[in-house]
């Protein structure tokens, strides 16, 4: 019940953040930087740390490279240095030696972001500033180095303990609804009417990952339908006119559509969390769900149908559907792992493939996949962990008898043999 | 406004946190540790992060020590590994060579606390398990280099950007009162009478600040006083018969108590942050505020005055109050900084020392400590970057002619020559 | 901070409101009211007072006009009763024939509507019924004596004691968002976007006033412009692509909307408090403004032109704000109060006519009402009770020099010599 | 989730309660109320009713009594008028004449009542009248008819559908939580740490009512202890080395305390709601609990024993839970009610005798009022109605056959045979 104080602590932290009357300040990037990594840097470093902000804000993406370039090539490691500490706490070990080799071995861009870090709202101004990076270097290039102290720094603060999941309804803030019409990223929602469809009836829920220092911007969210029985189409899913379910009289939670919010926080994965939370929270609200079940896109079927010089035209719904399971079974990248990144998503989480559905997405982009076909992966709770290890352990691909029925018999025997 | 969908998720987590059940683990923690920090860790990890917890919360101190000591000597950081990963990152910097030398810089044991960190609640008793490190272990015992990690990354999420400043009053908790109490260091509270006196009234004032993952347990406190002019008592402060303010008539904020709370926390520094925070917060509330004070003991006076050879018994008022301004103007500890810890702390922030009382703190503490002698330390927000500096770059303390003037004479001039 | 508590209860009581199990209850209507009229209502009463209200819910226009008939014939004051109660009264007055007094003069119905109230959530239900109520029964209708019970209960509930204001902005939940597009009269909110401009920016306000017991339905609100100087036109206030002003700038808070949402609750004033309201909640957060002034619209205006044969084509600007001035200050309805309804509403609120101005509202609705024109009324605190006496007690309507005149000399010379 | 719009409203109206300056007011007392009740009153009328407000809680005894005596002689209905009113309504029945009716048949302290209402914080402070104008004037002293009229606009404004359940627990505001200290009527709590051991423990809960408009004060509230079977000793209950129950385990829910907080609410009854929605809010949140019970005090057992020439000092314990079940199934009052207050309460929400108890309450007030008897009465959902209406028209009081048994044979045949 400390939420009261909470609230009130928070409208004092937005109305009031302690702002120090800043003049014109001229002093370059170089020499503001030098100063919030100062020693000095604890007590007039929050005016410079708003300055760099600021200025980063307001510089076009070729200043947005120097400013990356500068951090990569002036503020990494310095390998003598590194080498000094090591061999000095080799030598003798022992907390100061330690300290020293700790100090050493990460960059001083790692601090000059977590005193950024200090101004209020300046999470997310990283998170942005991470989402330019990723966008303006190029992967090989050797300053993108950079973004590992980004994800470095990310990772500890985005750790799950420090998620907040919320439900999201049609009684959340505009400003929050606003943003899951803007990052729903699997079946677009097109108008505030639409929206309000999925997030107001009580058979529709959705569920998002929030941090605390970014409270107004989810970080992840999941769409749930409540339904009766295991849906095998999207489009009737959402349909306009379909009757509502009593949500004491739903049996199954249906997840048709995850999305990330945040390209700063690319590599970063919360969807496990989230899919594991939801189903706790939801089977402690309504005890008579007894299947949690995805309704999955398969992005890659098009293109490896391609690949296979299979005609897509030339398939009735059965033929589909086995083309369906024969690539989420056997098509695999190099590592032995799924090539569907859907399929790595779930499957790595611990879920199993449960049904592969013809026409269960006809709309252009569903077609333009996967020839409109679709799949259910299932998260039965009692055997995530074994299913997850299997995976992760011997890439095995858990899978039902009705989808691994679909392969054709000697394809069935060579995967019972392996 | 995210505040209520915060409300509503705060509950839902605490009341169903998503705990698979567990059977008896006959794993041993060593066992235990390793399949976190495996790459399964992710589906499977946090029931075995909890099993570690829950056995760490188990263990006596000797048992605590013995998983200390894995720590430091199983999961440290492997000088081969980094030198081979630091060598290739030198021959080809680049994004993959970067990130296997960051990788081979981290002992395990800081993804080991990360992956900890997950479970639900986990924070506070991660703090709790570094409270115990520091008082099991000896400062120069070798595995004492494993607080370095604690450190690092309690530095990083109690990165004040992720800090919430809260008033503390009559209106809060009962269970965060309790904790006020208990935490209260300078001036004990006996009663929740006595802790009423403080929060209460509207001059006074308390705020702390609080970690979203740890929403129960404030991080550090400071009690204000709002009064007319700068009081030179704090008994008189605390008196219970003493006459109200009018909020629109103070003139003053006098802090007079500010107490860290966890000594799992110790040496990530918060106090700074939160006095300019509410130097801020009740400017904006109470314009009619113009000086910002603190009340503060001398703990070190009493102490220092013995090694001076100084008998306390034969000074009157104001030899003491000449006496604790030698004291806090010219006794060095080595490096030049302040004798005195809080002191240096307030100088530190770019404080000044304003006014010496004699009588008080009569309290036997006080008596005790420093003669029953106080200071003022002055916040002047428009002072505060250059007394910093002075003080961080060349050691000046800042101060008013009333307490330079205590000096002798040739005090004064060695002063000012400086 | 009781609010903590607050919201959790509010949880609750959603979530778990109770209620017994019903069976499908063949009783008629007049047995399920006279039961919940009965002693023994108290307890089995809440099943009758659902079944009451669901039963009403489900009724076409003709079954709730017979429902209404019910209550105005059967469940009217008994006169004999009454004067015989008076009688004893005034005969032998006490606590127990005031008491009997009271009961007898007071209808059952006025206590069946309480019992119905006592169901969570009624209160809005109750609000719907007098609406239909007053849809379906005509003014002089004898049954529409009926009405004035609902009015007497509806003051006591809806005092502006128990009314508490609420800013509502883009962080508000969207299904009180929706409410401020369906119950805007003034200027229509055409879509979400619309919406926007008028409560996100940051020289935008929106307050209403809300009921406890009807957390979702605003009862009235009013739409804020904060700007530099007074304007003269909606259009360029509503524009898209305006500048917006810095609210430490703006001087003036323009009420250029104010909308009774609910019609359940006609006849029972709100708008006078929330003005007040608003200006002392803007004053105390924004000191920099000066002058609180509507921008409203003159309804009564061409259609009083009509029946003073004055041809609307054929007047320049100028000559349409005389003709304004010259309506809002001359133009009586019976009792000597302004024709005008806005007018009486300000003006009776201690406002003053300050500024009229043509070419304001080019809106078809503007033009068809008052070919454009729009006046400005001065909320000027220090002579709201002033002003409002002038105007209660002898009809003077206040207006500044600037408006008088507008006014033919001869009118004004009438105007001061009354 | 209006409730963020709640919270912000409910913080702006504390800290702004529009307050127009007041200069000193040497108008009488009954020139306020005359200003107050006049038309004018909308605008100017706030300032008057706080200015009465505050009048009246300067005053002594005296002073209250003569305003007590001011608006019970003064603001009385008009005899003639109502008659006259009455007389006009019989002839023409219509709106008209029956809202001139309704008025008349007011008196005007109704109305001053619901004006002084409108001020911030009033409530509280007229539900404070009304406890004075109690305490002051004798039951029979004419003026005290006054009284009713506080009653008819309480019974109105406290109308269940207008309060909200809130838990109390350790995590309730400390203003909260003093008050349920202050007002516990029936098994004090002489410290925090007392008061601790009823809230915070999972196994024990607290809830009570609220008024918005009086958020700080508890109006009614129940402690309840959760159980595995019911227990006979309130001591036992209470004891300060219990074992905690783990809530999942617990199957009895046992209301061991329940207190009206507020002497200016007597005769207004919440007992009845509060008892049935804390069944229900706990009956969803522990499915596991089967039994509803209380643990109540005989408060009149023993002065009846004293009536009846029963010597307590001759009972062994037997004998006394006899002459306990005797007392409460056969001793009436004048209209064949119970004699016994507690027992009328319960048997008038639709509980039953299920258990007497010897040695069940040993404190000094419960030897004293019952010789340490107490009993359980269940609360049977499925079985309230039937019991309420056998009690309400037939003064049936509802027993388990267990208390039955407890009679002596012919006693229980005149039963039987009743």
């Amino acid at each position: 019940m400390s939420i009261l104080s909470d609230v009130l602590s928070t409208i004092l932290e937005r109305r009031y953040p302690w702002q120090p009357a800043r003049e014109a300040d001229d002093r370059s990037d170089e020499t503001l930087i030098a100063d919030l990594l100062s020693n000095a840097g604890e007590v007039s470093g929050l005016t410079s740390a708003r300055e760099l902000l600021d200025r980063y804000a307001a510089k076009d993406d070729a200043g947005k490279i120097a400013f990356f370039a500068h951090l990569a090539e002036k503020l990494d490691i310095d390998p003598e240095a590194v080498r000094a500490a090591l061999d000095a706490y080799e030598a003798a070990p022992g907390p100061k030696s330690y300290r020293a080799f700790l100090e050493a071995a990460e960059p001083p861009r790692q601090e000059l972001v977590r005193r950024l870090n200090r101004v209020p709202g300046a999470t997310a101004r990283l998170v942005a500033m991470r989402a330019d990076l990723l966008r303006l270097l190029d992967r090989d290039d050797p300053r993108a180095a950079l973004d590992q102290d980004f994800r470095h720094l990310f990772q500890s603060w985005f750790n799950r303990g420090f998620l907040v999941l919320r439900p999201v309804s049609w009684e959340s803030p505009a400003q929050i609804l606003e943003k899951i019409i803007a990052y729903e990223a699997v079946h677009a929602i097109d108008s505030w009417d639409d929206l309000r469809r999925r997030v107001e009836p009580a058979d529709r829920r959705c569920f998002a990952f929030f941090h605390p220092a970014m409270p107004d911007e989810p970080v992840i969210f999941v769409e749930v339908a409540l339904t009766r029985g295991i849906p095998g189409s999207v489009q009737g899913l959402l349909a306009e006119g379909r009757e509502e379910v009593e949500t004491a009289e739903a049996d199954t939670a249906v997840f048709y559509s995850i999305s990330n919010c945040q390209s700063g926080l690319a590599g970063i994965s919360f969807g496990n969390s989230l899919i594991k939370q939801v189903v706790a929270d939801l089977s402690a609200e309504l005890p008579g769900l007894r299947t949690f079940v995805t309704l999955s896109p398969i992005p890659g079927l098009r293109a490896w149908m391609e690949t296979e010089a299979i005609d897509p035209t030339r398939l009735d719904d059965e033929a589909l559907r086995r083309t369906a399971a024969s690539y989420l079974l056997t098509a695999k990248r190099e590592g032995g792992m799924p090539l569907d990144p859907v399929a790595r998503f779930h499957l790595g989480n611990g879920a199993q493939l449960h049904a592969v559905h013809a026409n269960a997405d006809i709309s252009p982009k569903g077609r333009a996949e996967s020839c409109g076909a679709m799949v259910n992966y299932l998260y039965d709770l009692g055997r995530i962990t074994q299913n997850h290890e299997g995976f992760a352990k011997r890439q095995e691909v858990a899978a039902s008898d009705g989808v691994r029925g679909l392969l054709p018999r000697n394809g069935r025997a060579r995967k019972e043999g392996a």
